[in-house]
């Protein structure tokens, strides 16, 4: 490994490994090299942990000085739950820093670069740019939108259909595909669905990976909050939150399950632009949303969801009356269909997984 | 090359490019080899015309007394409109023929390989046996079944819509999808669509590739006869039959068309079963269905789709009342829905093409 691009590709996937666990911090990952020798390598873990240089500059010790060092995003400025790395890299005598892109954070963004440039140390932005910004897709987008990014998640047949006309579903993708949406639910700090597929499903939202895993903060669409009863989601293990509207009767509702958060819309319908605004400040910085049909309706209308993720399981159901993947009302026209950009296509299990976003300049 | 394998490899290759033009004939390919040398190389190019061993023995001239010959398919013994190869490959000299497949018409299955082990001949069967039947898969069907093996096509978003609630569906797919499209009409002997379809789209269904390209036998299923007007199916420098069934006035619609085929059926409704019987008997190997969801979805019920392709664009339409890729009724329980095997998954464009066949044994 000799190279500027090669170095920093590993720092990326120092960073990569640590996706989903970091949250509301990003993932960022950090290698120092000398004389083309790694010398140290560090990802930022937790939240309230050390950064992902102050782990790489440690192991580096003292023969950090005049070393080089590749972190994939801009070192912090300011003073956090943890010290500024800005400052950090400069007393470690580390000479020049390859960063992949600018922190969006305003309370860093440039600033941690102009602490090193100001104590003499050479910066070169740019290297893997694009992949380091799309690693964390969901910091940037929640940086600059104060809203969540919203994944929608769907399982579904070769022919888009999600349930039978009788609403049987079980099941349609694998183990493996199921094994891969706990994966996701732990790279989520809040994870919805509406009203209905509790009552049908009863799902318990957690995550359940082999090793355990982080779970999301469940989040139920409950218009009316009509729901009652011991479902799972329920469950004192991890927060719960209903959304609601105005004239629902919270009060009555708290009594019903008091361990969980309600959030009362001022309006007659859910608005999901004013929801993700809401969200957002709870610092909900990536929502994952699992259905049903009406659900993910809703969010294409409103062209809120920033990433699709469509398991397809090797299978014809049949039927106009099946239920279709996403519900509502059809457009009247093909060319009022949202384009997408196919970004991975990949065999799960039996199963297909297309991961899609919108087409740029579409969203 | 120097292994058994990379030859025939390279003659699977050869009959791979003829594949689609060799109708009623399966695509072979041959190559003769003497002392890791290649001294001929051939296909069979179109129904008769030369096989593919007369191509290979004929480059091959004198060397090929002493030679190995590798064949996608063993050699014919009888006299159809060439004489049988495998006296040709008796006279021709060569000492050792391997063959990747015995072929199922019952004028050869075996009889080649007798001819040829009566003249002291060595022979092994069996290199790349999977691919080479893979590659004839639909006349090997049509040997076994005396029925044309069937592809379903669709193009459809990927939330499994054909068309919007007002029918409109131009364009779902990219100019690339549909001139592949054009390359599999090449490829059957027949291509299918329903009624609807000739009433809604006016299609030609014919082939338009670039270069030109075999154009398939036109089929509308049309149960009581009440297709009327100029559409351009019925354009006259292309086949087309009309199915009906026994209450359809053929005489009053043979003055309509007079240069259409009309198959009439004893029965109330198309049987398709007893259709793909009679397109046997019509030598029609190969149908390429292109729809609408009626159709599609009856060839789903009846088990009788052999392979399909799916066009999937990267958009979502949304709308349970949006045209599904399979109308009909929907079957009450998901475990009622049809497994397949995935075959392949491409990007064509910006599509995504999965060609899937029924699990095995299934159908």
């Amino acid at each position: 490994m000799q190279s500027k691009t090669e170095w920093m590709e590993l720092a990326l996937q120092l960073a990569k490994a640590t996706e989903g666990q970091t949250s509301p911090n990003p993932s960022v990952g950090a290698v120092v090299v000398k004389d083309g020798i790694i010398l140290g390598m560090g990802s930022h873990l937790q939240a309230g942990e050390a950064h992902a240089e102050v782990h790489a500059i440690n192991q580096a010790g003292d023969k950090a000085k005049g070393a080089e060092i590749y972190v994939t995003l801009e070192p912090c400025a300011h003073f956090g739950k943890t010290p500024p790395c800005a400052n950090l890299i400069v007393e470690s005598g580390i000479k020049k820093v390859y960063i992949a892109c600018v922190d969006p954070n305003p309370q860093v963004a440039g600033k941690g670069i102009k602490i090193l440039e100001q104590a003499g140390i050479e910066v070169e932005v740019g290297i893997k740019e694009t992949q380091a910004i799309l690693l964390n897709r969901k910091f940037f987008h929640y940086m600059e939108k104060k809203r969540p990014y919203v994944t929608l998640k769907a399982a579904m047949t070769l022919d888009g259909k999600t349930a039978t006309s009788t609403g049987d579903s079980k099941w349609i993708t694998s183990k493996e595909a199921r094994e891969m949406v706990h994966q996701s639910r732990h790279q989520h700090d809040a994870i919805l669905v509406g009203k209905e597929t509790v009552l049908k499903d009863d799902p318990q939202l957690t995550t359940r990976l082999p090793q355990g895993g982080k779970n999301p903060i469940r989040i139920i669409l409950d218009t009316h909050l009509t729901i009652k009863g011991d479902y799972q989601i329920f469950s004192r293990d991890v927060p719960t939150w209903i959304v609601c509207t105005q004239e629902a009767d919270v009060k009555g509702h708290k009594e019903l399950y008091p361990h969980v958060e309600f959030i009362q819309l001022p309006t007659k319908t859910i608005e999901l632009a004013d929801l993700l605004a809401i969200l957002g400040e709870r610092q909900i910085q990536s929502l994952y949303v699992e259905g049903g049909q009406t659900v993910h309706a809703s969010f294409l209308k409103e062209q809120l969801a920033d990433e699709y993720h469509w398991y397809i399981a090797p299978k014809l159901l049949g039927g106009q009356d099946a239920r279709s993947v996403i519900g509502g009302i059809s457009p009247l026209k093909m060319d009022e269909a949202t384009d997408l950009d196919i970004s991975e296509i990949k065999e799960v299990g039996q199963d297909i997984l297309v991961v899609a976003r919108p087409k740029k300049g579409e969203v």
